[in-house]
């Protein structure tokens, strides 16, 4: 934080002068603010054939350019056009979005599934739909921004929100003790983006049945990785999400099934209620076709190719293995992603830059991207990686490592 | 509203039969209420080639389905695949992305442009950013649910929130001045989806610079429809959306652009904000390749055959002056949208059903899509529809309307 007092850009000088007030001036004291903690982002446009070896992408099946996939979304756009034009409440549904969600929802084990335009909207739609006022949300503290933003709206709109230790689940049964409601519903990611860390599936579904409280899983990160061939991490805790057991999850079509798009996956009865109440997903634009079509080929190819998710979670242990042989902090994977501790936001940064100029991308994480405040690299392990790949990786990575 | 108690699903008598509660029980008790209400929804997948005459999308010049646009979201899902594959922060952000940004820019008179993967996410991306605590939201009570959102998203942060009277410039300046803040802004779509109606731009604007407010304009329905060669709505009042005037615009890519996405237009030092606060855009997958180049080469077609706009104008305004010679209770068209109204909402159902069978597709919008909670049947002109077409409209509309 700086403690400097809040100053005005030239245009603002300007207007100053000419007597008015200019309401973008304080963005500059913000923007000075962020660089002082070492936290200016910016985007780096990538080329498509930039030839980088990709480890922080979330494709991490490897199928975003699988030529199933791509021919899928190629066609799918020829056929229906490049937008869906409109809510699926209007045109914006298809025969493809159905199709999508038919298989969805039984490669899931679920009796239904909705697809809207992304991840976030589906969390923002799934949480404030079935919350309300009088609800009480229990939410991890290091869930996914798109489950807080939805827990903060669930709030205007009167449910308590309380907060429960990191993959605790003893403490969010302390939590749905501590307030009885009428309506109260654990959220959670399964797989956390940041550290690829699993919660405990199966001791939050038996803090939800026995308080009679509705589960919602955020599975972005579990679908495809791990499981049963990928089923998630439902499948992984050996738990049918079925209607008996409220439980809700949520997934992203942009991740393992390398498209763009987020869905829900539970019951009918909750299928029904999100299409009739979901505000994400009554004003928002369907799902483009070639975004369906893309997600829906991967996940046949998926089905046809079991083995891709056990390829993928043994190169993040091996990688993961390699960076602690070499000295470095990295955590231990439960699904695709591996983080290695960087001493400072500055430093992370300067390392994923020596990561990229020899050849490598990695993700570098910082605040506020990441809930403890600790700064990392993060690689994401893909099935598609052969051994000359990962060894390129744990070579790089070490030899450009902070000195 | 029903005065039933609230009753329990199938599943839930067995899991109450064994001691249990089901937390998905009231849902039942919520879709009677809906139903009571003649607010059933449900999603009706379209076939690719239904051979209807779509008068409900939102796909206003008809570039959807051009070659040229379909041609160009094949080729990038084959070139950089269906997805892009993370945040725009990590691996999600393209060169294609900042083409698109930079074309979209200097077509609508602005120094940049963020391409978000929906217009709801640009909508709560930039007036949360953009707010914080102590921020006065000044916002027209019929602003479309992604702009409500966010309001409640900033007023969850601390900051104010005052509504006022549907596109009543004076109302605006009045709660402008009832509440004087350090950070003011003003918030509003410019045309509005469900009757295409106008906002007074000039007089928000003029409100704005007299207060030193920000003032943010949603121009989903203006973009490609109104204004020089369908520059847009601050086009259209003869404003330059320049650094000086504290304007921004949020804008989409899934309308007139045929594609999917949303976009923010306005100075640099907004976006730079933008890439490093807001959560829309740091903690979501980046648009997919495919959308962002249909929209790019929708935007080419639109600047290459600059009267689509005006003849997508035309054919609204012979729709409603169609309608009212039919003795119906047509809207007078700002821009592309023309609604009619229907006695209530399962008459605007039923009326709608009508339309359909007899092979024209027409929205039909009831509370609460509706702000003013009448029913109405909701048509779109396009710029493609030929004379004949128009002709068919007008009489499948007259032809089944209640009586």
């Amino acid at each position: 934080m700086t403690t400097e007092p809040p100053v005005r850009a030239s245009g603002a000088q300007d207007a100053a002068a000419s007597g008015l007030t200019d309401p973008f001036g304080w963005l500059a004291a913000a923007a000075r603010e962020r660089a002082h903690a070492g936290l200016t982002r910016r985007t780096r446009p990538r080329a498509h054939d930039d030839g980088l070896l990709d480890m922080a992408g979330n494709d991490y099946l490897g199928l975003t350019r699988h030529p199933d996939v791509t021919r899928a979304a190629a066609a799918a756009a020829r056929r229906w056009g490049a937008g869906s034009t409109g809510s699926r409440l209007v045109t914006g549904d298809t025969t493809l979005h159905g199709e999508l969600e038919t298989e969805l929802a039984a490669f899931y084990g679920t009796e239904a599934a909705l697809v809207f335009s992304s991840g976030y909207a589906a969390n923002i739609g799934l949480v404030t739909s079935l919350s309300g006022p009088g609800a009480h949300l229990v939410c991890d503290r290091y869930n996914h921004a798109s489950l807080i933003d939805a827990a903060r709206l669930a709030k205007a709109a009167g449910a308590r929100v309380s907060l429960f230790d990191h993959a605790d689940a003893a403490a969010a049964r302390r939590a749905l003790a501590a307030h009885p409601a009428e309506r109260s519903l654990v959220v959670s990611d399964t797989v956390f983006s940041v550290d690829g860390d699993l919660t405990d599936v199966s001791g939050l579904a038996r803090a939800c049945s026995d308080a009679g409280a509705a589960l919602l899983l955020d599975d972005a990160h579990g679908l495809g990785v791990i499981g049963d061939d990928g089923r998630g991490a439902l499948s992984a805790a050996g738990i049918a999400p079925d209607d008996r057991g409220g439980i809700v999850a949520t997934a992203t079509l942009s991740k393992a099934l390398g498209a763009q798009g987020g869905a829900v996956l539970g019951p009918h009865r909750v299928i029904r209620h999100l299409v009739e109440t979901a505000r994400t997903f009554i004003f928002d634009t369907g799902l483009a076709p070639a975004a369906a079509a893309g997600a829906l080929a991967a996940l046949r190819v998926l089905r046809a190719e079991p083995r891709r998710p056990e390829r993928l979670r043994s190169i993040a242990h091996r990688l993961a293995a390699g960076f602690r042989e070499l000295g470095l902090d990295a955590s231990t994977p439960d699904a695709a992603v591996v983080s290695v501790r960087a001493p400072s936001p500055d430093e992370a940064v300067a390392w994923a830059r020596r990561c990229r100029d020899a050849g490598v991308r990695v993700g570098c994480f910082r605040p506020p991207s990441v809930p403890d405040g600790r700064s990392r690299l993060r690689l994401t392990a893909r099935a598609d990686l052969d051994d000359i790949e990962v060894k390129r990786v744990l070579d790089v990575v070490g030899m450009t490592r902070p000195t």
